[in-house]
Protein backbone atom coordinates (compact mmCIF):
# COMPACT_ATOMS: atom_id res chain seq x y z
CA UNK A 1 0.00 0.00 0.00
CA UNK A 2 2.78 2.30 0.64
CA UNK A 3 3.14 2.77 -3.30
CA UNK A 4 -0.73 3.75 -3.42
CA UNK A 5 -0.78 6.09 -0.34
CA UNK A 6 2.38 8.13 -1.81
CA UNK A 7 0.37 8.11 -5.64
CA UNK A 8 -2.24 9.70 -3.08
CA UNK A 9 -0.06 12.00 -1.45
CA UNK A 10 1.17 13.31 -4.71
CA UNK A 11 -1.98 14.43 -6.05
CA UNK A 12 -3.29 15.83 -2.84
CA UNK A 13 -0.21 17.81 -2.28
CA UNK A 14 -0.54 19.36 -5.36
CA UNK A 15 -4.09 21.03 -4.55
CA UNK A 16 -4.66 24.12 -2.52
CA UNK A 17 -7.21 22.09 -0.76
CA UNK A 18 -4.96 19.53 0.94
CA UNK A 19 -6.42 16.78 3.08
CA UNK A 20 -10.32 16.95 4.34
CA UNK A 21 -10.31 16.75 8.73
CA UNK A 22 -10.50 13.25 10.11
CA UNK A 23 -14.56 13.95 10.37
CA UNK A 24 -14.81 15.48 7.14
CA UNK A 25 -12.96 12.43 5.51
CA UNK A 26 -15.04 9.83 7.83
CA UNK A 27 -18.11 11.73 6.29
CA UNK A 28 -16.65 11.32 2.91
CA UNK A 29 -16.10 7.25 3.15
CA UNK A 30 -19.72 6.80 4.90
CA UNK A 31 -20.31 8.60 1.42
CA UNK A 32 -18.12 6.36 -0.95
CA UNK A 33 -19.62 3.34 0.94
CA UNK A 34 -22.97 4.09 -0.04
CA UNK A 35 -22.54 4.09 -3.59
CA UNK A 36 -20.56 0.73 -2.91
CA UNK A 37 -23.76 -0.49 -1.77
CA UNK A 38 -26.04 0.96 -3.80
CA UNK A 39 -23.87 -0.84 -7.00
CA UNK A 40 -23.70 -3.87 -4.57
CA UNK A 41 -27.58 -4.12 -4.53
CA UNK A 42 -28.32 -3.18 -7.91
CA UNK A 43 -26.24 -6.28 -8.83
CA UNK A 44 -27.26 -8.86 -6.12
CA UNK A 45 -30.37 -7.37 -4.49
CA UNK A 46 -33.89 -7.35 -5.64
CA UNK A 47 -33.58 -6.30 -9.03
CA UNK A 48 -30.97 -8.44 -10.25
CA UNK A 49 -28.60 -7.45 -13.69
CA UNK A 50 -27.49 -9.76 -15.58
CA UNK A 51 -24.38 -11.68 -14.24
CA UNK A 52 -22.20 -10.06 -16.90
CA UNK A 53 -22.85 -6.79 -16.48
CA UNK A 54 -21.12 -4.60 -14.14
CA UNK A 55 -18.25 -6.02 -11.35
CA UNK A 56 -16.57 -3.09 -12.74
CA UNK A 57 -18.86 -0.77 -11.45
CA UNK A 58 -18.23 -2.73 -8.15
CA UNK A 59 -14.04 -2.68 -8.40
CA UNK A 60 -14.43 1.33 -9.28
CA UNK A 61 -16.68 1.85 -5.96
CA UNK A 62 -14.20 -0.60 -4.13
CA UNK A 63 -11.13 1.39 -5.44
CA UNK A 64 -12.79 4.83 -4.30
CA UNK A 65 -13.83 3.28 -0.95
CA UNK A 66 -9.45 2.47 -0.72
CA UNK A 67 -8.71 6.10 -1.87
CA UNK A 68 -10.75 7.52 0.55
CA UNK A 69 -9.25 5.46 2.96
CA UNK A 70 -5.89 6.24 2.20
CA UNK A 71 -7.00 10.08 2.59
CA UNK A 72 -7.54 9.69 5.99
CA UNK A 73 -4.68 7.84 6.56
CA UNK A 74 -2.09 10.18 4.72
CA UNK A 75 -3.40 12.81 6.85
CA UNK A 76 -3.04 10.74 10.44
CA UNK A 77 0.19 9.39 8.89
CA UNK A 78 -1.31 6.26 9.23
CA UNK A 79 1.03 2.88 8.18
CA UNK A 80 -1.93 0.95 6.29
CA UNK A 81 1.15 -2.09 5.68
CA UNK A 82 1.39 -2.04 9.43
CA UNK A 83 -2.25 -2.39 9.82
CA UNK A 84 -2.46 -5.00 7.51
CA UNK A 85 -0.44 -6.91 8.78
CA UNK A 86 -1.76 -6.51 12.30
CA UNK A 87 -4.89 -7.40 10.83
CA UNK A 88 -3.43 -10.81 9.08
CA UNK A 89 -2.10 -11.51 12.38
CA UNK A 90 -5.37 -11.39 14.68
CA UNK A 91 -6.55 -13.66 11.78
CA UNK A 92 -3.94 -16.62 12.07
CA UNK A 93 -3.98 -16.04 16.10
CA UNK A 94 -6.70 -14.60 18.16
CA UNK A 95 -9.27 -16.36 15.34
CA UNK A 96 -7.61 -18.93 14.29
CA UNK A 97 -10.10 -21.36 16.28
CA UNK A 98 -13.39 -19.12 15.48
CA UNK A 99 -14.15 -20.78 12.18
CA UNK A 100 -14.16 -24.62 11.33
CA UNK A 101 -11.11 -25.11 8.83
CA UNK A 102 -11.86 -27.51 6.04
CA UNK B 1 -3.09 -5.09 -3.91
CA UNK B 2 -2.36 -8.28 -5.53
CA UNK B 3 -0.35 -9.72 -2.77
CA UNK B 4 -2.90 -8.56 -0.40
CA UNK B 5 -6.06 -9.91 -2.33
CA UNK B 6 -3.79 -13.52 -2.26
CA UNK B 7 -3.34 -13.01 1.39
CA UNK B 8 -6.69 -12.75 2.21
CA UNK B 9 -7.76 -15.93 -0.36
CA UNK B 10 -5.07 -17.88 1.13
CA UNK B 11 -6.96 -17.33 4.95
CA UNK B 12 -9.97 -17.72 3.71
CA UNK B 13 -9.65 -21.02 1.38
CA UNK B 14 -8.46 -22.58 4.67
CA UNK B 15 -12.20 -21.90 6.03
CA UNK B 16 -15.52 -24.03 5.79
CA UNK B 17 -17.44 -21.08 5.85
CA UNK B 18 -15.18 -19.57 2.81
CA UNK B 19 -16.30 -16.45 1.12
CA UNK B 20 -19.96 -14.66 1.98
CA UNK B 21 -22.67 -13.71 -0.14
CA UNK B 22 -21.95 -10.23 -1.58
CA UNK B 23 -24.79 -8.69 0.66
CA UNK B 24 -23.67 -10.22 3.30
CA UNK B 25 -20.42 -8.81 2.85
CA UNK B 26 -21.35 -5.70 2.20
CA UNK B 27 -23.49 -5.79 5.78
CA UNK B 28 -19.60 -6.73 7.31
CA UNK B 29 -18.17 -3.57 5.06
CA UNK B 30 -20.57 -1.13 7.02
CA UNK B 31 -20.16 -2.98 10.43
CA UNK B 32 -16.47 -2.13 10.22
CA UNK B 33 -17.20 1.08 8.56
CA UNK B 34 -18.79 1.70 11.90
CA UNK B 35 -16.44 1.21 14.10
CA UNK B 36 -13.90 3.07 11.82
CA UNK B 37 -15.79 5.89 12.56
CA UNK B 38 -16.35 5.35 16.45
CA UNK B 39 -12.32 5.29 16.66
CA UNK B 40 -12.06 8.70 14.57
CA UNK B 41 -14.96 10.26 16.75
CA UNK B 42 -13.49 9.14 20.09
CA UNK B 43 -10.04 10.62 18.63
CA UNK B 44 -11.27 13.90 16.66
CA UNK B 45 -14.50 13.96 18.08
CA UNK B 46 -16.61 16.12 21.35
CA UNK B 47 -14.80 13.87 23.69
CA UNK B 48 -11.03 14.64 22.63
CA UNK B 49 -8.09 11.86 23.55
CA UNK B 50 -4.70 12.98 23.47
CA UNK B 51 -3.04 13.30 20.31
CA UNK B 52 -0.64 10.55 21.60
CA UNK B 53 -2.84 8.42 22.32
CA UNK B 54 -4.61 6.39 19.25
CA UNK B 55 -4.04 6.59 15.84
CA UNK B 56 -2.94 2.48 16.05
CA UNK B 57 -6.68 1.85 16.87
CA UNK B 58 -7.18 3.89 13.23
CA UNK B 59 -4.89 2.15 12.04
CA UNK B 60 -6.44 -1.21 12.36
CA UNK B 61 -9.83 -0.17 11.38
CA UNK B 62 -8.76 1.53 8.36
CA UNK B 63 -6.88 -2.21 7.93
CA UNK B 64 -10.18 -4.15 8.86
CA UNK B 65 -12.35 -2.46 6.54
CA UNK B 66 -10.10 -2.45 3.74
CA UNK B 67 -9.67 -6.68 4.59
CA UNK B 68 -13.43 -6.50 4.36
CA UNK B 69 -13.22 -5.01 1.09
CA UNK B 70 -10.87 -7.48 -0.34
CA UNK B 71 -12.76 -9.97 0.64
CA UNK B 72 -15.78 -9.05 -1.10
CA UNK B 73 -13.76 -8.40 -4.16
CA UNK B 74 -11.75 -11.75 -4.15
CA UNK B 75 -15.01 -13.28 -4.04
CA UNK B 76 -16.60 -10.91 -6.87
CA UNK B 77 -12.95 -11.71 -8.79
CA UNK B 78 -12.15 -7.94 -8.94
CA UNK B 79 -8.75 -6.66 -9.80
CA UNK B 80 -8.36 -4.16 -7.03
CA UNK B 81 -5.26 -2.72 -8.61
CA UNK B 82 -6.75 -2.12 -11.90
CA UNK B 83 -9.76 -0.35 -10.09
CA UNK B 84 -6.84 1.86 -8.53
CA UNK B 85 -5.58 2.63 -11.13
CA UNK B 86 -8.82 3.89 -12.63
CA UNK B 87 -9.59 5.71 -9.94
CA UNK B 88 -6.42 7.90 -10.11
CA UNK B 89 -6.79 8.42 -13.49
CA UNK B 90 -10.32 9.81 -12.77
CA UNK B 91 -8.64 12.13 -10.19
CA UNK B 92 -6.21 13.53 -13.14
CA UNK B 93 -8.24 13.60 -15.82
CA UNK B 94 -12.21 14.16 -14.80
CA UNK B 95 -11.03 15.99 -11.73
CA UNK B 96 -8.22 17.61 -12.80
CA UNK B 97 -10.07 21.41 -12.73
CA UNK B 98 -12.32 20.62 -10.41
CA UNK B 99 -10.00 21.76 -7.26
CA UNK B 100 -7.53 24.78 -7.14
CA UNK B 101 -3.80 24.05 -8.07
CA UNK B 102 -1.30 25.31 -5.49
CA UNK C 1 -44.05 5.94 14.02
CA UNK C 2 -46.94 3.37 14.00
CA UNK C 3 -48.55 6.39 11.85
CA UNK C 4 -45.65 6.08 9.95
CA UNK C 5 -44.99 2.46 9.43
CA UNK C 6 -48.88 2.03 8.26
CA UNK C 7 -48.11 4.68 5.80
CA UNK C 8 -44.87 3.07 4.18
CA UNK C 9 -46.44 0.02 4.64
CA UNK C 10 -49.84 1.22 2.40
CA UNK C 11 -47.39 2.45 -0.22
CA UNK C 12 -45.86 -0.72 -0.55
CA UNK C 13 -48.26 -3.19 -0.86
CA UNK C 14 -49.54 -1.81 -3.47
CA UNK C 15 -46.16 -2.64 -4.93
CA UNK C 16 -45.65 -6.26 -7.02
CA UNK C 17 -41.94 -5.84 -5.83
CA UNK C 18 -43.17 -5.91 -2.19
CA UNK C 19 -40.35 -5.61 1.08
CA UNK C 20 -36.73 -6.39 0.12
CA UNK C 21 -34.93 -9.05 2.28
CA UNK C 22 -33.02 -7.80 5.45
CA UNK C 23 -29.73 -7.61 3.89
CA UNK C 24 -30.97 -6.07 0.34
CA UNK C 25 -32.71 -3.51 2.97
CA UNK C 26 -29.65 -2.91 4.89
CA UNK C 27 -27.76 -2.33 1.92
CA UNK C 28 -30.55 0.38 0.66
CA UNK C 29 -29.80 2.20 4.35
CA UNK C 30 -26.36 2.11 3.74
CA UNK C 31 -27.20 3.87 0.57
CA UNK C 32 -28.91 6.66 2.21
CA UNK C 33 -26.41 7.26 5.25
CA UNK C 34 -24.44 7.90 2.63
CA UNK C 35 -26.37 10.28 0.21
CA UNK C 36 -26.73 12.08 4.17
CA UNK C 37 -23.04 12.42 4.89
CA UNK C 38 -22.32 13.93 1.84
CA UNK C 39 -24.88 16.55 2.16
CA UNK C 40 -24.01 16.88 6.18
CA UNK C 41 -20.42 17.40 4.51
CA UNK C 42 -21.09 19.52 1.78
CA UNK C 43 -22.67 21.98 4.36
CA UNK C 44 -20.92 22.07 7.16
CA UNK C 45 -17.35 19.97 5.67
CA UNK C 46 -14.32 21.31 3.66
CA UNK C 47 -15.87 23.48 1.21
CA UNK C 48 -19.06 25.28 3.42
CA UNK C 49 -22.45 26.52 1.80
CA UNK C 50 -23.77 29.41 3.37
CA UNK C 51 -26.22 28.84 6.34
CA UNK C 52 -29.10 30.01 4.97
CA UNK C 53 -29.22 27.24 1.68
CA UNK C 54 -29.72 23.83 2.21
CA UNK C 55 -30.50 21.99 5.78
CA UNK C 56 -34.22 21.65 4.05
CA UNK C 57 -31.52 18.95 1.89
CA UNK C 58 -30.16 17.29 5.04
CA UNK C 59 -33.99 17.23 6.41
CA UNK C 60 -34.90 15.61 3.40
CA UNK C 61 -32.01 12.87 3.54
CA UNK C 62 -32.48 11.93 7.06
CA UNK C 63 -36.50 11.37 6.60
CA UNK C 64 -35.13 8.96 3.62
CA UNK C 65 -33.02 6.87 6.04
CA UNK C 66 -36.02 6.74 8.46
CA UNK C 67 -38.15 5.86 5.77
CA UNK C 68 -35.53 2.68 4.49
CA UNK C 69 -35.60 1.84 8.54
CA UNK C 70 -39.20 1.59 8.33
CA UNK C 71 -39.42 -0.68 5.43
CA UNK C 72 -36.74 -3.14 7.32
CA UNK C 73 -38.96 -2.70 10.37
CA UNK C 74 -42.02 -3.54 8.63
CA UNK C 75 -40.57 -6.39 6.93
CA UNK C 76 -39.62 -8.03 10.49
CA UNK C 77 -42.62 -7.07 12.09
CA UNK C 78 -40.54 -4.60 14.58
CA UNK C 79 -42.01 -2.18 16.68
CA UNK C 80 -40.51 0.97 16.42
CA UNK C 81 -42.21 3.23 18.93
CA UNK C 82 -41.03 -0.18 21.68
CA UNK C 83 -37.81 0.18 20.33
CA UNK C 84 -37.69 4.12 20.86
CA UNK C 85 -38.97 3.95 24.26
CA UNK C 86 -35.99 1.18 25.41
CA UNK C 87 -33.63 3.19 23.41
CA UNK C 88 -34.90 6.23 26.23
CA UNK C 89 -35.51 4.41 29.09
CA UNK C 90 -31.41 3.26 28.22
CA UNK C 91 -30.37 7.21 28.33
CA UNK C 92 -32.16 7.33 31.75
CA UNK C 93 -31.38 4.28 33.59
CA UNK C 94 -27.93 3.00 32.00
CA UNK C 95 -25.91 6.02 30.80
CA UNK C 96 -27.41 8.47 33.64
CA UNK C 97 -23.90 9.16 35.29
CA UNK C 98 -22.07 8.78 32.42
CA UNK C 99 -22.47 12.27 30.99
CA UNK C 100 -21.80 15.31 33.52
CA UNK C 101 -25.20 16.92 34.02
CA UNK C 102 -25.44 20.88 34.30
CA UNK D 1 -42.00 12.64 15.56
CA UNK D 2 -42.95 16.49 16.97
CA UNK D 3 -43.05 14.00 20.16
CA UNK D 4 -40.02 12.15 19.88
CA UNK D 5 -37.88 15.45 19.06
CA UNK D 6 -39.01 17.10 22.25
CA UNK D 7 -38.28 13.76 24.25
CA UNK D 8 -34.31 13.97 22.93
CA UNK D 9 -34.15 17.26 23.34
CA UNK D 10 -35.30 17.10 26.94
CA UNK D 11 -32.40 14.63 27.77
CA UNK D 12 -29.45 16.29 26.18
CA UNK D 13 -30.72 19.56 27.80
CA UNK D 14 -29.79 18.79 31.33
CA UNK D 15 -26.30 17.02 29.54
CA UNK D 16 -23.56 19.54 29.76
CA UNK D 17 -21.67 18.47 26.69
CA UNK D 18 -25.19 19.49 25.11
CA UNK D 19 -25.60 18.17 20.59
CA UNK D 20 -22.70 17.06 18.83
CA UNK D 21 -21.18 19.47 15.97
CA UNK D 22 -22.66 18.02 12.55
CA UNK D 23 -19.82 15.76 11.22
CA UNK D 24 -19.45 14.58 14.76
CA UNK D 25 -22.94 13.28 15.05
CA UNK D 26 -22.63 11.86 11.61
CA UNK D 27 -19.55 9.83 12.86
CA UNK D 28 -22.36 8.49 15.41
CA UNK D 29 -25.10 7.47 12.84
CA UNK D 30 -22.42 5.49 10.83
CA UNK D 31 -21.41 3.70 14.16
CA UNK D 32 -24.85 2.63 15.11
CA UNK D 33 -25.74 1.83 11.45
CA UNK D 34 -22.68 -0.30 11.87
CA UNK D 35 -23.98 -2.23 15.09
CA UNK D 36 -27.30 -2.61 13.19
CA UNK D 37 -25.77 -4.00 9.77
CA UNK D 38 -24.04 -6.67 12.48
CA UNK D 39 -27.19 -7.56 13.98
CA UNK D 40 -29.08 -7.84 10.69
CA UNK D 41 -26.05 -10.02 9.32
CA UNK D 42 -26.50 -12.45 12.67
CA UNK D 43 -29.49 -12.95 12.20
CA UNK D 44 -30.18 -13.28 8.14
CA UNK D 45 -26.38 -13.81 7.15
CA UNK D 46 -24.02 -16.36 6.95
CA UNK D 47 -24.49 -17.98 10.06
CA UNK D 48 -28.13 -17.27 10.77
CA UNK D 49 -29.16 -17.65 14.30
CA UNK D 50 -33.10 -18.92 14.83
CA UNK D 51 -35.86 -17.47 13.71
CA UNK D 52 -37.06 -16.37 17.07
CA UNK D 53 -34.33 -15.56 18.67
CA UNK D 54 -33.60 -11.89 18.14
CA UNK D 55 -35.57 -9.65 16.34
CA UNK D 56 -35.34 -7.29 19.33
CA UNK D 57 -31.93 -6.38 19.25
CA UNK D 58 -32.87 -5.70 15.67
CA UNK D 59 -35.68 -3.72 16.89
CA UNK D 60 -33.10 -1.48 19.48
CA UNK D 61 -30.26 -1.01 16.65
CA UNK D 62 -33.09 0.55 14.33
CA UNK D 63 -34.13 2.70 17.36
CA UNK D 64 -30.71 3.83 17.91
CA UNK D 65 -29.95 4.52 14.73
CA UNK D 66 -33.30 7.21 14.82
CA UNK D 67 -32.44 8.31 18.21
CA UNK D 68 -29.19 9.38 16.89
CA UNK D 69 -30.89 10.93 13.55
CA UNK D 70 -32.71 13.14 15.92
CA UNK D 71 -30.10 14.20 17.66
CA UNK D 72 -28.91 15.58 14.32
CA UNK D 73 -32.33 16.70 13.05
CA UNK D 74 -32.75 18.43 16.55
CA UNK D 75 -29.28 20.04 16.84
CA UNK D 76 -30.06 21.74 12.96
CA UNK D 77 -33.64 22.74 13.62
CA UNK D 78 -34.86 19.92 11.10
CA UNK D 79 -38.48 19.15 11.10
CA UNK D 80 -38.46 15.46 10.44
CA UNK D 81 -42.05 15.41 9.91
CA UNK D 82 -41.90 17.39 6.98
CA UNK D 83 -39.06 15.91 5.78
CA UNK D 84 -40.66 12.47 5.99
CA UNK D 85 -44.34 14.26 3.97
CA UNK D 86 -41.88 14.92 1.62
CA UNK D 87 -40.56 11.73 1.03
CA UNK D 88 -43.23 10.09 1.33
CA UNK D 89 -45.10 12.63 -1.57
CA UNK D 90 -41.76 12.02 -3.73
CA UNK D 91 -43.03 8.30 -3.77
CA UNK D 92 -46.36 8.95 -4.74
CA UNK D 93 -45.27 11.82 -7.25
CA UNK D 94 -42.41 11.22 -8.83
CA UNK D 95 -41.87 7.65 -8.49
CA UNK D 96 -45.53 6.22 -8.92
CA UNK D 97 -44.50 4.77 -12.09
CA UNK D 98 -41.00 3.67 -11.04
CA UNK D 99 -42.23 0.13 -9.45
CA UNK D 100 -45.17 -2.09 -10.99
CA UNK D 101 -47.95 -1.79 -9.27
CA UNK D 102 -50.08 -5.58 -8.10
Amino acid sequence: MKEYQKQVDEWISQLKIGYFKPLEMMARITEEVGELAREVNHRYGPKKKKETEDSREIEEEVADVIFALICLSNSLNLDIDRGFKSAMNKCYERDKDRYDKK
